[in-house]
Parts: C-alpha cells; structure tokens; sequence
C-alpha cells in the first residue's frame, strides 16, 4: 500500500466523521513581521505593543486575518487538496485573541455530502473548530468544497445539505478587553462607531499589485498546501495556465485597503459570508470598496459592529464599479470577492 | 464628508505644524530576519549576539538603516503620499540605539514652505524626530518634498526656505558603549579607522539584482505605503510604466555592498545628504563604490568618524564609472544614489 | 593595497590550514518564520512547541536544513566565492540541534589541495565544523569546490586527495531526548521504522515552482553570498545567462516535498553524499522521490534510522523518471539533485 497520502476523496467522507487535522502550529514574530510584508498592514493594534497596552490588552494580539489562515492552512490536506472549487464559507468567528507563542491547531466535522448529479464530484460540507494550547476556541467556520469522487461509475445519492445562518450570530460576551482608550494620533483614524451610516460607501483609493512569490511565500507560510497555488508546471496544462491565487491573499490584501476609511476597525467579529467570484493571479493589481451594511449596537457601553460587505476588485478602481454584479445577478469579471464580515469598533466615548 | 484619507496637499501644511504621525511599530526579530533576506547584510554587530556582547552591548542593536526605514515609513501618509518627488534629506542622525521588543514612532514639524511659481505644486520642509517607548530619540532627520497643489488657480506666493547644515554636526556623546573588543574573525574585516585615507575610493565588487517581490514586500513591511511602489495597474498609464522601486531600498543595498571594504564600520552616525538621482526598477541590479571624505577624529579613544561618500549604480560596475556626474554636473544615468553619510569605525587599539 | 575581499583562490590554501568564518549568526523566530514561507515544510515538530514537548524536547529545535543553511553560509567567502563548481559533499552531520536564540559560527580545515592538468583552476577539499555559543559541534561537512587559480603559468602539481568515507558513520550515542510519544494526528503521518522496506520506492506528488523572489531571499536571508546567485546583470553575459539557483534551496525544497510518507522521519542524522546533477533557475517547479536504501537498527529502542536516496526534478513528474541515471550513469536533464541521506524515525512502540 502506498504510504503517500493523496487527500480525502468524496467517498472518503462520511457525516459525523470526525478529522483531527495534522501539524499544530507555533506562531511566532516572524509570521507577524512576514504577514506586514506580504500586505502591509497598517492596523495600530497588532502592529505595535504600545498601542495595545493603551487599548486594555498585555500586548499586541494577532490580526485575526493572519490567525485565520495560520490555523485554516491545516485543513487543506484532509478537505480540500482535491476540491475542485471552495464553494463559500458561513458563520465563521473568533472567539478569543491569539498571541505570539500560542499553538494553534484544529478540527472538523462533516456536516453534510450532496453527490453532484454527474456522478464525478459531490460538495462536502464541514463545520471546523480552531483552539489553541489551552483548549479555547480562537476560529469556528464552516464551509463546502466540491471534490472529486473516486469512482464515477457508482452512484450514492447522498443529498444531505446542512442549514446556515444568514450570519455569525453576535453573543453578549465579546472577548475584547474594556476598552480603555483609543489614541487617534496612533490608529490614524478619527472616525468611531457613531460616525458611520448604514448604507454608507468607502471607495479605499490604494491598490496593490500581487506578484507570484508574495502570494506563494504568504500561502506557503500558512502551511496551505493546496498543489494549484504553487505548482506551476502542473498549472499550465490546465485551462487557468498559471499558478492560481490562494483565496485568502485577496482576503487579506481586501482587509489591509480597508484600512483607509476604517482605522479603528481593528477587529474582526466574524465573517458572515464569502465568495471568491472570480480568479486572481499573479500580476493583478487588487483594490476595495466597503458598504456597510447594518450598525449593530451591543450592551457594551464602549463599543459597536459594523457589519462590512467588502468588494475586492482586479484592475478596476472602486469609482470605476457601481454594482459588483450585472442586470442578471452576475459576478463583473473584475469582481475577485464578495465578503460579508463584522467587525468591532470603539465608541466615541473611548477616543483620546 | 469622506471618511477616506487622501493624504494632504501644499495647502495643507502650515509653518510650525505638528503632525504625529500614526502607527506606532514595535519591531520584532522578524523585522531583522526579513531584513537580512532583503539586503545579505553581513555586518556582524547586527547579526550575532555574540560579537554585540563581545563589543560591549547586551545583545545586538537594529541595523540604522533598518531602524531608519520602520520609524520613516510612518511619516508617508501625511507628508509625501501625494509627492510629486522627494527631494533631498539633510542633517539625519541616529541618537540612540534600538532593539528588538522597542516601539518606535515619530512626529514632524513643518519648518519650510516654497510654492512652485507654475501654481501646481509647492515644497514642504519637514523635521522629523522618531522615539522609542521611553521618549528617547533614535531618529532626527530634515527632508523636503515637492507636492501637489489642491487648487492650481489660487497662488499663495509663501517662500520661506530653512537652511541647512551641510553635515549633521558630530557630538562630543556618543551613544556607542566604549568598545571592548573587535573580533576580525567575526567582523570579517581588518581595517580599522587609522587604516583609511581621506580621497581613497573602494570599488565594492558585489553587485544585487532586486526583484519586484523583494522591493515591494520590503517597502510594505517599513508600512510605508506611497502608492508609486504597489499599484502597478495605476502606474502602467505614467510614463514610468511600472512600479518605482523606494529609493530606501537603494540606500539599503548600497550599505549592504559597502559591507566589503567597510566591515568594522557597523555604525551610522549620520546622513549629512542623499540624493535619489536616477529611479530604480525592478529588474536593475544595484553596485556601489564609496569615497573616503574626510577622517573624523572624536575625543573617545576607542574610536573615530569616516565621512562617506556611497554612490550606487544600476546595471554598471564601479570600474566603469569615474566619475558620477558628467561634464555640466549632472548625474550620470546609470546612477542612482549619492548618499554623504558619516559612520563610526573602531581604533586599532579595540582589536583583538 | 586594496581593501577589498575579493575571496580565496587555489593558490591561497595551503594543506593544515584552518580559516574562521566571520559572521556568528543568532538564529531568530524570524529566520524559523521565513523558512516556512520558503518551502511550506509541514515537518511538526519543527512548526509547534507542542508538539516538541510532547516528543521529548523543551522546545521546538531548528529543522536541520535550515541551520545547515545558516551555518553553511558563512564558508562561502572564504571556501567558494571564486568557485567555478561545487563538486561534492561528504560525511554532513549534525550532532546537536539547535533552538531560536542560538549563535552558529563555523571554521574550515583544508584537508586536500589538486591542481587541475590546465593550469587554470584546482580542487580545495575543507572539512569544516559548525558550533553553537557554548562551543558543541552542531555541523560536521566536508566539501569539495573548483576554484580559479591567480596565475595560470606557474604550476605547482599538487595533488593530495583525502579519502572518504562512503557514509557518515553511526554514532551510539544520538542527541534525540527520549521519544517519549509521537502523536500521529499531529505529525499527520502514520507509518514508523518498522513500516518500511528496503528499495521501497516513494513518489512525492507535491511540485513546487521556485521564482526568482523566493531563491534569492532565501539565499540573503543565509548569508550565502556567492555572486552567481544574486547578479543577473553579471550572470546575463555568461553562458547560463541568469541567475543560477543556489542548490541548497533544491536540497530544501526536495526535503519538504519528501515530506509526504515521511512525515515521521523528522530528523536528519547525517547527509552521505549530495550532487547538483543540473543547474536550477528561477521559473523551474521541482519535484521528487525518494528511495528507502537501507533500514538501519540502532541499540536505542524508540527508534531506526533509514538512509534515503532522494531524487530532486525540475519540470518532471516522478511517474516520468525511472532512473536518475541514462544507461551510460549519466544523470538525466531534469535530474537535479541526488542526494544519499540518513534519518532518524521513531519505532512503532512511540505511536499513541
């Protein structure tokens, strides 16, 4: 038998099957000063201990971005090596901050299999749960991958479809310290809860331009294993005919440009939704705009969310995008994410 | 109102005012070991705790230009996010040193104001002062920039230039402990202050290729985010017609190729002036060579100042270059920096 | 006379001759972070603390290749700036392991000297021995490099060649703690000593293509600063016409690929025998298997050794390859690396 491991197959799954996904994960300064390397992130609370300590933390905690895929990069082995697509993610969240020195590790249920009428491929659905040294909860997702079947000649037939909130759902406890100050001279940003209108839109002027070892060292870093991100020899006999662009750069690089328009924004609360509508690759230079969808109040006195749709868009500026999609419902070509996320930010009564 | 920050324009700056710049950044040893990936820089005092015990520090101090490049890159978003060109530095000094675990930030005055006489664009004079966590200083520096004017039909007709020294004047305190010891075995150099010769010019041999990853991942990591060095997209349509590589990446190479010839010079007091002569695009390969100026001798015994001179090419060898200007003083084209900066260098007597 | 370091040439060694590597290396987070980003590794006990403890150890330790790296490096100046060839390696091991925080240094020996028939070039054999601060021995190698001779004219004949062994010898005693429990859910592999056959035949699927941004990073980050490396303006007059790729990046990326069905093996005893077949250049994707050459008993009882032949391809998929070699011992085109290895894996009695 042959000891090389080629990933799970949708015959492989089965629901309640429980995967303990391999390689826990120290995490380290380094990943933190590569994280601002590959996106440039300008968020004052994990760029600066200072800042942190002014806010209420010990010291600075992790971008909950960098966290997520540190910890998410584990799944790819065991769910999605073979996923033809990753179809979308629901109700993803972060329970408690990560710090330099945690170990991160995870595992997933599946939660539902629905055999594609072709008999080629099925989506697998799986509910993931992240922890760290100690036990305690730091990312909850759940997401569906399409994958291939083994044997397209038999047929199964399984059509168990989980449900999904149309949101992470918002709990009493925030997991947030008091927040006992926020100096704007450091965020760089003077806007607060109360300064934002439900409806409101953000074209963030940056753009930045991807190029294949800023996405391959990123996605290499969080131990993604994924063959259709590095793997260029292999790529270029496939329709795509280059290295295609792990999902969570675009993520990451959407959230840095963000940043301009919503500086005291520095967490995220959960991640509602995701698509990634179209391939990015290497070469394309990304930008953002930012709706806000809803303002939610919470009965902490010293904070609110905004819920976020970002859209990341390639080779477009924002002004150029009125509608991410067109009359029928359709993703623009230029349109490479759709994410619907909310994040925590200060009130007014915190600002220095 | 927008929420977005454009960054400021001629008219937004005021003699007298005071910006602190946003963005606090604690460095980390990940900041070090990037460096190293970016630059090779082999000088030993800031690789090896060891040879830093050794001279008579606790453990190894930031390399100035790295520290430089962190506390600069704050200042971008305020003062030269919409610069048309950086102009000129004067009278840079590193006061104290800074280690890993230190946070650094900076705030700038604004001490000069000249509007262009096309009514399109002004020059700003900034002085800038970087701390660490306790206050202290580890960064002071002049620079000017040209930027654009909001409105092109108003003429203020301001002209106040400040004048500047044409060397950062020497201090009788050095923030260097007296120096114990120079191993030659770990420095890999031989020469010391009394072994150089005012006019002796050192053809560095090294030459680096910079690619587009490295100058970008490094330019995101110093979280300076002029738009010229990312947004490929936005640049295709200047005459440019790609990203322009941050002249600090050209100051950082340059002292990494003076390595050779220069190994117990590990410290720079100051840059008296540097001047971004020609723009660097990915692709070119960076040489340098450097001009003994002048021989400081300082009241410390263990040490003295060599004045340098450091021009950097691209895509010519030191040999091929006599002289960086041509007959009516202009620069050459092939090169790319004339850096006059002041470093201090051990006395025989320390070496072991 | 000039001050610059232009590297050793043959007729600079002498047999007997010990040299000093300058450069000490502290050995960071950053560094362990960046390797990552480099290869992917997923080899656990390097990537989690946790993990580490659970096997024996206070703490992760450095993966081999990495410190190889970094304490390789430092010969480069002195052993093989003026190299025409590396021509091979000998009896590489590692006695100790090394942790973050650690200084490697490295000194050389020259134990052969052969001038070649032309006049124009010799072989310098170095037996070189890497230590950390407290002075244990952490690299043991030694190598073999082509270098230019100064004066073609004069010949001196020379032509002592040391004898080597044909493996690195087995020591009875291993610096490996204990192995108290390997947590197969954590290494993500299942298969220990007992579970492989001699001649067994492993084809890694993974490729991993190598760009420029990745090769040369990682080669700066070592300090390795062999020009062939990092200057395309130099390289593009010379017969390969770009830059070649350091062939220590091959060994680590063919190390990482390996690491699937040999998730286990996550020790490096001793490296036999390495060859560069074929140069490598940036846009390559590497691929590699690997052979079980012999199982190894040891008195310890949680583990065995196995000596490993890997072979590194470029742009070649292992199903393609039978025989590295064409039928006149001839290494094939695509081959790039083959490499005769021995590693530690734990025995069955460890599994939990």
């Amino acid at each position: 038998m042959s000891k090389i491991n080629f990933g799970n197959y949708f015959e492989d799954f089965q629901i309640g099957q429980k995967i303990v996904h391999p390689l826990p994960r120290t995490i380290s300064d380094g990943d933190v000063s590569l994280y601002i390397a590959f996106t440039g992130s300008r968020f004052a609370l994990h760029s600066s201990d200072v800042v942190a300590k002014q806010i209420g933390y010990e010291k600075k905690p992790l971008d909950d971005i960098l966290m997520f895929h540190l910890t998410f990069g584990k799944t790819v082995q065991d769910i999605s090596l073979n996923a033809i697509a990753n179809l979308g993610y629901a109700e993803i969240s972060f329970a408690n901050p990560v710090f330099v020195g945690d170990t991160v590790s995870m595992t997933s249920t599946v939660i539902g299999l629905k055999e594609n009428s072709n008999g080629k491929s099925g989506v697998v659905y799986v509910h993931s749960i992240g922890v760290n040294q100690y036990g305690n909860e730091v990312l909850n997702l759940k997401r569906w991958v399409m994958v291939h079947k083994k044997d397209h000649s038999t047929k199964s037939d399984i059509n168990e479809i989980p449900t999904f909130g149309s949101s992470t759902p918002i709990l009493d406890e925030i997991n947030i310290p008091t927040i006992k100050v926020v100096d704007t001279d450091a965020t760089g940003g003077k806007y607060f809860f109360e300064d934002y209108e439900e409806k409101e839109r953000l074209n963030h002027p940056e753009g930045i331009t991807i190029d294949n070892s800023d996405h391959t060292l990123a996605t290499k870093l969080y131990q993604n294993n994924a063959k259709v991100h590095f793997n260029d020899h292999m790529m270029k006999s496939t329709p795509m005919q280059q290295r295609l662009m792990y999902g969570g750069i675009v993520i990451s690089t959407a959230r840095t440009i963000s940043f301009n328009g919503l500086q005291n924004a520095q967490w995220i609360y959960a991640i509602n939704s995701g698509n990634h509508c179209n391939p990015t690759y290497a070469g394309d230079t990304i930008y953002a705009y930012t709706e806000i969808l809803e303002k939610i109040e919470h009965k902490r006195e010293d904070l609110g969310l905004l819920r976020l749709r970002t859209i990341a868009l390639k080779n477009k500026t924002p002004k150029e995008i009125e509608n991410a999609k067109d009359e029928d419902g359709k993703y623009l070509p230029n349109v490479i994410l759709d994410l619907d996320y909310t994040v925590v930010i200060p009130k007014k009564s915190t600002k220095k």
